[in-house]
């Protein structure tokens, strides 16, 4: 061996850098009054000037019908273009022409942190989206698609961006990109990015620091948190914070955060079984013309389904304040009716598991991805014949008041969808068997699983915030 | 709650079924003489009777060229076909067009492990594949694209299928999709799979049974045991397997291999480094017609870079007996000259550390992998001015006897590659400081990100390996 400059020290832990996991559990734990944050709240949305109309499609000013390609098209080529796609699924064998959106570019979602009086704080941005019923609703603090961050259109900075671009100045406690709804977007994803900094940093007008807790406690406020927030925090490795002894749903929950810890089935065969269904489900779809869409109707100045059911596409002119740009148009999806994200939990010897299912959709990068125990529009499941009808939906439908953990309306994201939002729900069960697409997990394993790209869809990541939200520490 | 059947117990690790980890290490371990084995192969390779000749391209009975694609493919629409691939890199911004295999399906190369006398033993398949320079290789047990493993060619059945298929005779040790060469195959992928069983399994003819401690020492041996088999091998988990208190090479290597033992970047930072890298590096790709491709020349019956770099596609006629299909021919690559994948290895106190670079390729399915070292062919490089040839060639290149701890031949995939291999070098040194796209890794890092699909690339796989083959049990 040749001399050579020495390594590096291998970094260790001091007594100042706590492991992430407990320092988020303390902040989890920590939960100051939330009125005079309601009130500003509260007095900024009657301040928002943001403000959506309909416009009819043919009326989007700068978008435009291509008559080459049919698809809804932004004159500068940029943004993010509604196209057709066709679907051929293998097993089983089926095929569907549906609209989609098309945004081939990766997003940041950051969640700056830091300790403010050694305890983990949260920037979190007030920020209105035209698609939000409410006006404002509380975001991560960047939430900035590629053309937002490379000033695309024209407009202001991004605040705090230069935390999540310059790796120098962050520590990292969670980064991957994570996929959007896939049934919705053609292969979108965003990076999701948890940075703590020692940096002195000042909440701008806007912003707020929230310990994790008030977010916690805010999640039960119905289209509060919005959906970029959700997906963050269902990143956070929260694992190895808790400590439980006690009976009870608290505590089943804190030991099912835990890494490592007793679960029914080993990560490895986990792994497996998504292998399995992804090598056998593997989806062929091509884009076509809107116009080839058989099941759907360009009418009244939007597309929507034939039977009026999934989604309508919609025109929308927006005019805003204190926003990049004060006027714009764009098309936004429109959900007929609520949706529902629901999770089945047990207790398996004293761990809370949760019901995941692995399902294809479309859009996704890689075939399948966990989703909720349900995940569907249950309007557009009335008619169905009980066979038909997705598995638990009844059950999670019907539960009794007493079984029910968490229960609340929250938003799509406001910058796509429009006055569109899931009821998150989490129904405690007894031990039900598994369907082939179902797998029980612990908290922990889904944690793990969320570290990397393309595991846990949206929907799974919004509503697992939901239920994490309900972590008090375990011996409460 | 209600009252539903009671859960299945939590799965307890039994004495009988010790960690796959230690056992694994113990057949690393277990080193029985190879005379017999070798004189075997010998035997067998005198009676393979696997023939390939080179035949013009035009003159593939059952290929041709389509017109309306300008693609070579099969008339059934099956196997693969040789497209033109258009490339555009953002960071640096670069275009080139290349040939590239487009075969979009998911094969299995699956091994089959079984305890016989209380070690674990291995399944190998003595395999005949056209492209070998020496006949016969040493495969996995089963070796199967989705053509060979569904019949498409109405061959025979593919020996020992069943134990991957069906879920309920398998003890999975790993299984995830992992990329092939991503400037060779667009998107192609195959099943990794590790499975043990207790069943009774009688090695058939063609088939040996051998210690993961024989497979470890035949790696040495020029052009035997084949690709698909190294591939494999990197994602077995050894890591637990290690205990080590001694110095030297042996404990430092098997220190690395530990789990969470002390390494320079802890794992978040690691994911985060790539997951930047992926964010930034995104290429466009779009196929077009191989008369597109300006640089690339069809003449005297192959396709060639007009300069005489990179590799040719050219034809083959196959005879072979004891194949699923007696005759056949098909296009492959070959490479214009030995390839090369070398790793530098350096002690962190103590604990091995692999120098491992981030490399974008076109035909990958997430835009970027973790690569060797170095990574390319050295021909290619001898006219570059030095700031222009890969960091670290000239390093590898010039290593000195007593650095260098592995060096072999090893070929590419003998069914797609012809006559086509790559130097498979390790070499120790002392600290150097990461470039920006490179970073020193733990072996056990590498061993968790192999768990998972599209982290580590196939010549990365192939060489960590023969690193992995040094394995000794570290008191040693």
């Amino acid at each position: 061996m040749s001399t050579a400059p020495a390594a590096p020290p291998i970094p260790v832990p001091s007594a100042r850098s706590r492991p992430a996991a407990r320092r988020l559990a303390e902040s989890a734990l920590t939960v100051p009054g939330l009125a005079a944050f309601e009130q500003t709240v509260r007095d900024t949305r009657e301040h928002v000037l943001t403000v959506a109309e309909l416009v009819p499609l043919h009326q989007l000013h700068g978008w435009h019908y291509d008559e080459g390609t049919g698809f809804i098209a932004h004159e500068s080529g940029r943004f993010f273009s509604v196209e057709g796609l066709q679907v051929e699924t293998q097993s089983p064998l089926t095929t569907w022409g549906q609209p989609i959106v098309n945004q081939p570019e990766t997003g940041i979602l950051g969640l700056l942190v830091k300790e403010i009086d050694g305890i983990l704080h949260f920037l979190m941005q007030l920020k209105a989206e035209p698609g939000n019923r409410n006006g404002l609703q509380l975001s991560p603090t960047v939430q900035a698609t590629w053309s937002n961050y490379t000033g695309v259109h024209g407009g202001l900075p991004v605040p705090y961006l230069e935390f999540f671009q310059d790796p120098a100045r962050r520590r990292v406690i969670a980064d991957a990109r994570q996929s959007e709804q896939g049934s919705r977007f053609l292969r979108k994803r965003n990076r999701n990015m948890i940075v703590e900094t020692e940096e002195p940093v000042e909440a701008r007008n806007g912003f707020v620091w929230l310990t994790l807790g008030q977010i916690h406690r805010l999640l039960a406020t119905e289209d509060l948190v919005n959906m970029c927030t959700r997906s963050v925090l269902a990143c956070l490795p929260l694992g190895d914070g808790a400590s439980a002894r006690n009976e009870g749903f608290g505590a089943a929950l804190a030991r099912s955060l835990a890494r490592g810890g007793p679960e029914l089935h080993p990560l490895v065969n986990v792994l497996s079984w998504i292998t399995e269904a992804r090598t056998r489900s593997e989806t062929r779809t091509r884009t076509v013309s809107l116009d080839a869409l058989t099941d759907w109707e360009f009418t009244g100045g939007r597309i929507r389904h034939r039977a009026g059911r999934h989604f309508d596409v919609i025109g929308v002119r927006v005019k805003a304040v204190s926003r990049e740009v004060g006027q714009w148009w764009q098309p936004m999806i429109r959900a007929q009716s609520t949706q529902l994200a629901a999770l089945l939990v047990t207790h398996v010897r004293g761990v809370l598991h949760v019901l995941m299912q692995l399902r294809a959709e479309p859009g996704l990068t890689d075939a399948a991805e966990l989703a909720p125990t349900v995940q569907c529009t249950p309007d557009d499941c009335a008619q169905l014949p009980p066979v038909e009808r997705p598995p638990f939906l009844d059950l999670v439908q019907n539960a009794r008041t007493a079984d029910i953990r968490f229960d609340t309306v929250l938003s799509d994201e406001g910058g796509r969808f429009y006055h569109t939002g899931s009821r998150h729900l989490v129904v405690e069960t007894g031990w039900l068997p598994e369907p082939p697409d179902f797998r029980w997990l612990t908290l922990g394993q889904l944690e793990e699983l969320t570290q990397h790209s393309h595991y846990v869809n949206i929907q799974a990541r919004s509503v697992l915030a939901c239920l994490r939200s309900l972590f008090h520490g375990g011996d409460r």
